[in-house]
């Protein structure tokens, strides 16, 4: 695809990022490739900017041993990156299993594998998710049903993680590629439809964006920035109320009922978490709300674990 | 399609909203009839509800005029609407005409002529949106981007309004019409796919319930319940910053400045909705944001309508 400038774009987008990131992470820098478009146009704009920076990158490329000749693939990635300015090019072997299906357990341990191999120190690790990898997460979050926090996508920070282009198409990252003469490699996993993202990507996303007329990653990164302010700033107010109710293991009653619902439903959910109870569900939230909000004397509620939230005594208690 | 127990189960909704609600909303009992499934449903749980709090109700169907034979399928709507035990029912013809597309004008005239057939007091109007509405409605506020609030879909009262439906499958609405024996009327603009609607529903919906396997509208539905208690704890909290900070028609910068960047857009958007600025951007909110939390002693940020927001003197001052 043609698109005069998307290098000048990208380069723009991780030159700003770092610009305002960089200072909070001053160790040091690395970048993580998988070899595909996305992360080689990344890896192109990092060692740019890093040349004015005086910093050296790093490219950690993981290999996930999934695939037939991925230890080629994982190779050939890092001569690239070398070959685009990065001062260091890593592999990584990893071997993936664990619960939560092939995508999850890929990346937990992709995640995990990179983690280890940071210096101690503020490392930065830049990833190329980009404005359609942010559109796909709020999609993913959205359907599932789990709350305001999982439709607001992934953090532009979220250390020692850094994703500079999240406001950057996807396109774009391959018309950079063209223009800097390298060959990405396309993974096969990326348009294998039994993944889900995969099918949000070719199926869900063309369809919505057919049906609205347009600009609907957009619209869903625009949505997802504004909700992640939002729950910021839920979650701020929320730690605040939690330590004027904590009185110990226990939640001051007269404290908590007063709030506005979306506070007190945080509240309790971290209280919940601290006490072990895992596997809560909104359901779970608004039966132990109920407590404080419509007390009508009712006994306790049971929680996943054989956990017992209750009232007594101007006090909420949780006990295994 | 056999769902034994649907007309239970609507007609549980109906009763459980009415315990909630009714009690806020005291005056007479209305319900929005338009003759299809969802509202035929609902008259009948209304009607049914009504009889135990020993209130009149009263079906208002409107005629839009939009297609041949309106005004018969309006007068089946209220003879029906009749035998499922309204106490009277009233046709409203109206003209639609107006800015926003046939549906947004169709809209407007409805809930205009509904209102304006109430009687002064604490009238509640029952509207039969559903679930499969609610997660329509979620879509198109994610698609169009217009913010967390559009995202939080439809509220279960909003006075006049009541809808007690919007945890009820559309599904429900047409067994429960089956097993009354009433044979609803299909409009042909709901499987029109010249309508956007009719497409995230006829198309968009399934398609992201298959790739999600499952339970996505319920989904959209629950996370929407979540955004409107954020979103309306925000609106609350912003409330209170605003009459901190308000000092005249101008902002004091030091009361602004230290709050969480989400309470701050919301009182700025508040402020220059209040001075008539109109079509404010998110992009717009951001740079009058930065007189505050990005302040280098910059100029004006120049908004539509030749509005000009600048700070001065520790003040934030918006002027033509």
């Amino acid at each position: 695809m043609a698109s005069p400038g998307a290098l000048i774009e990208v380069r723009r987008a991780v030159r700003e990022f770092l610009r305002e990131h960089a200072p909070q992470r001053p160790g040091a820098l690395f970048v993580g490739v998988s070899g595909g478009p996305d992360s080689l146009a990344l890896t192109d704009a990092t060692t740019q900017a890093a040349r004015h920076l005086g910093k050296p990158v790093t490219a950690l490329v993981v290999d996930h041993g999934l695939q037939p000749g991925s230890a080629e693939v994982a190779a050939t990635a890092a001569e690239l990156a070398r070959k685009l300015g990065a001062d260091d090019a890593r592999v990584l072997t990893v071997t993936v299993s664990g619960a939560g299906g092939p995508e999850a357990a890929a990346r937990h341990a992709r995640y995990r594998a990179m983690r280890e191999a940071l210096p101690s120190g503020d490392a930065l690790v830049l990833l190329g998710h980009t404005l359609d990898d942010q559109a796909e997460t709020v999609l993913l979050g959205l359907g599932r049903g789990s709350g305001p926090r999982s439709v607001a996508g992934m953090r532009p920070l979220d250390p020692p993680w850094g994703r500079p282009l999240l406001g950057v198409p996807r396109a774009l990252t391959r018309a950079a590629c063209a223009e800097l003469g390298v060959e990405p490699w396309l993974d096969p996993h990326n348009s294998d439809r039994r993944y889900t993202r995969v099918r949000l990507r070719e199926e869900v996303l063309p369809l919505l964006e057919d049906v609205l007329a347009g600009g609907v990653a957009r619209a869903l990164a625009r949505t997802a920035a504004q909700l992640r302010e939002d729950t910021d700033t839920l979650d701020a107010l929320a730690g605040e109320l939690f330590e004027r109710a904590a009185d110990g293991a226990d939640l001051d009653v007269d404290v908590l009922t007063p709030a506005p619902p979306a506070l007190r439903r945080r509240v309790l959910r971290r209280w919940l978490l601290a006490a072990g109870v895992r596997e809560l569900t909104d359901a779970h939230l608004r039966s132990v709300d109920a407590l404080l909000g419509d007390w009508r004397g009712q006994g306790g509620v049971w929680l996943p674990g054989n956990f017992e939230a209750r009232r007594a005594r101007g006090k909420l208690l949780v006990r295994p």
